[in-house]
């Protein structure tokens, strides 16, 4: 049987890998359009905060291991530019303009995402770049080296805006972020938005919503972002405004997409072919909480389906069950975390909500190097249930988020979580934890 | 209604607290023994680390708030010396030797647990201390100061020995620890308890584990701990070896035990007495994962308690569904946590365990700063559930127990843990967290 995967990152490595350790005789083919394959590119705002780090210190394995230790027929400079399903062949083409079609019995797409570009004037202007790939770190890297960077502009303010500001400033960078809609994280909670806000400001870094971008134009000390009212100028411009699936090739093949375009596929990572898999940031998953479809690109989530997708090539029935949508972030001395629904996310999901905000401490009473932690929690009027969290503090964050991801996965009540046994010592936490207190204060509002 | 609680400290002053803020007409009547309510015994270690500082910084609330502004009628230095369930009143002595008796409509004992101290000559002689109540821990400080204490003993080796060890080492104090039994700490696996081994070892923390204690005697450079082939000296010797629950009142009163001789309460913390709750340090629990009573004294479980009680007082039908053994400690830089049966629990309680040890790493790969997490995990082959985890790191463990913890409140098997979707940032952890590979790798074994 010939497996063949589109995409040598997360998940079409994870089920080369995982599917030639199960069946050494099984034909693996992986087609990588560019030449890196299996790195961390979550890693790249941390490696372009130190100068002195190589960008390949993320690779997390090598081509020629997959190739040479591992019998996989990886063939990077190798794009994909369609699926026969009919046929059951991919066609592609080179980085030295030959082509090639590769006959599959199963096949797995797993092309990813790619950052969204706006249309803007000038956005192709050089010193305009994106971070996605490791060649985009690379080509970053060597842009702040050799141009003596001093200032950056940053068109947006999402997670990986917020890393790169965070990378940029360690370098003693100035930095300005600017985007159109006038909140800086939607999604969260005023209160706790507002605590990473101050963050953002007591580190140097200039904030600029709510303003629409008209051109990217040269000028000033090398590239100008001009806003209607307010013109921003740096020698390099970041752009950050999200990613999107690459779905074209599932799309011109005629298969399912599901929300933001993204490939459909079941709980087996199938698509609407039997016979084509999806997993990764192009795929979509089911939300546990909602038990509908949706779209987050995130790294467990693809390494984990690429696991399961080489278990049902091989005949083994594994359904994944979704994710809640655990993220974590981190912005200069906060840790930023979130799991399942806010309550906008929670009502139109057809969910009563209630929330609470609350603030507690990192550590016990009179414990020294006691920080703030503040908590929001959603809870549901009518069946009781834990909807979401969000937390926000120096500390004693990153980690805490993952009990109320289980609670979520569990599908447990504000009340059942609320009697959990969680750790305390006094380094660590107050005797009440503060998604214990949380809850507690909650419960009063549902 | 006449409420009367025996004892000041958490589970006590929790009941007090939330019984008069339900119900401030009820008649609360509180008796402690000492003159101290209210304060984080747990803290005391990390207070008597820092020369600087006030024991009495560890009162979370004094006695006049609660009398005051609570309006409870809290009598510190009244001792409770029995209980007449007939009549049902309790009667007491307070410290200048007057007698009182006062009736109760509902009582709860909160009288707590007390430390063990061994049958061995010398256990009376000055400068051989104990770490209890608050009065102990202003005992210590002044002992430590009065007398330039420069090395102590430490009888025992369990979370209060660790956590003196490093108190007194951050103050330039050598401290040799010293038990009968062979391990440091049995109820951890080996390979995780060498790591603290190994931590307690590097920052100068002599270990005499297996070394009966024969005699305690003053001499050489003011004490001398004299076991069967070493004699260890010091100004000071600290008795540690664990706590026992202070039932003797109950007893007397002919209520039923449980193990450990704890007071036996049901899920609303009834004792055999249906007008005489117990909670906090004194009582028992049941266990999540075994089903079966346990007798685990820690604070977060007093505190939850205390509030059911009141609850309960008022005519609410509050159940609390027990513990799963959740506990962490810090013992220098090591954080090390545990939740749930060990394998030898666990084959005790009627599961077929399997177990696995994983190493793994506290922050993505190749990002600065991370270092080793042992993961120990156990299953039960038969039913494929969690039954429990330990920990140990440098960062990390303390918060992410909390995750095993709230799986094991879900009864939910491995396959599903392994399923939850965790949080990932590179600063924070690896793709897979340390227990997602755990519970990856402990699934080949059931």
């Amino acid at each position: 049987m010939k497996f063949v995967i589109i995409g040598g990152d997360a998940a079409g490595m994870s089920a080369a890998s995982r599917a030639k350790r199960r069946s050494p005789e099984l034909d693996v083919v992986v087609f990588e359009q560019t030449l890196d394959v299996s790195y961390s590119a979550c890693g790249m705002p941390y490696n372009l905060a130190d100068p002195t780090k190589e960008m390949d210190d993320l690779i997390v394995r090598p081509a020629r291991v997959f190739r040479e230790k591992q019998n996989i027929d990886l063939r990077t400079g190798h794009r994909v530019d369609s699926i026969r399903r009919q046929e059951k062949e991919v066609i592609g083409s080179t980085l030295n303009g030959e082509t090639f079609s590769v006959p599959y019995d199963k096949l797995l797409i797993a092309t990813g995402a790619s950052p969204i570009r706006p249309q803007v004037e000038g956005i192709n202007l050089p010193g305009v770049m994106c971070l996605k790939l490791l060649d985009d770190g690379r080509r970053i890297k060597k842009y702040i080296q050799e141009n003596r960077v001093t200032k950056v502009v940053i068109i947006g303010m999402g997670y990986i805006a917020l890393e790169m500001s965070e990378a940029l400033r360690a370098r003693n960078i100035q930095v300005a972020m600017v985007k159109p809609r006038p909140t800086l994280l939607p999604w969260m909670h005023s209160d706790l938005s507002e605590v990473v806000r101050q963050e953002l400001l007591s580190n140097g870094v200039e904030l600029y919503p709510g303003h629409s971008i008209k051109a990217i134009e040269t000028g000033g000390s090398g590239l100008r972002v001009v806003c209607d009212d307010v013109v921003l100028d740096g020698q390099m411009v970041l752009v950050a405004v999200g990613v999107k699936p690459n779905s074209e090739l599932a799309e011109e093949a005629g298969l399912e997409l599901g929300p933001s375009k993204a490939i459909a596929v079941d709980r087996r990572l199938q698509t609407s072919d039997p016979d084509i898999y999806s997993a990764g940031d192009c795929a979509d998953a089911f939300h546990v909480v909602t038990g509908q479809r949706t779209w987050v690109p995130l790294a467990l989530r693809a390494n984990r389906a690429g696991w399961a997708v080489a278990d049902n090539v091989l005949g083994k029935n594994v359904e994944l069950e979704g994710i809640v949508g655990t993220a974590v972030f981190k912005a200069f001395d906060l840790q930023v975390a979130r799991t399942g629904l806010n309550v906008k996310q929670a009502q139109e999901a057809g969910f009563e909500p209630a929330e609470i905000v609350i603030k507690s401490r990192s550590r016990a009473h009179a414990h020294p190097g006691s920080t703030t932690i503040m908590v929001n929690m959603v809870g549901d009027k009518k069946s009781g249930k834990l909807l979401g969290v969000q937390m926000v503090g120096k500390e004693g964050v990153a980690h805490r988020i993952n009990a109320a991801a289980v609670t979520l996965h569990a599908r447990m009540t504000v009340e059942e979580f609320s009697q959990c046994d969680l750790a305390y010592a006094p380094p660590f936490s107050p005797v009440w934890d503060p998604l214990l207190t949380a809850a507690n204060q909650l419960l009063k509002r549902l």
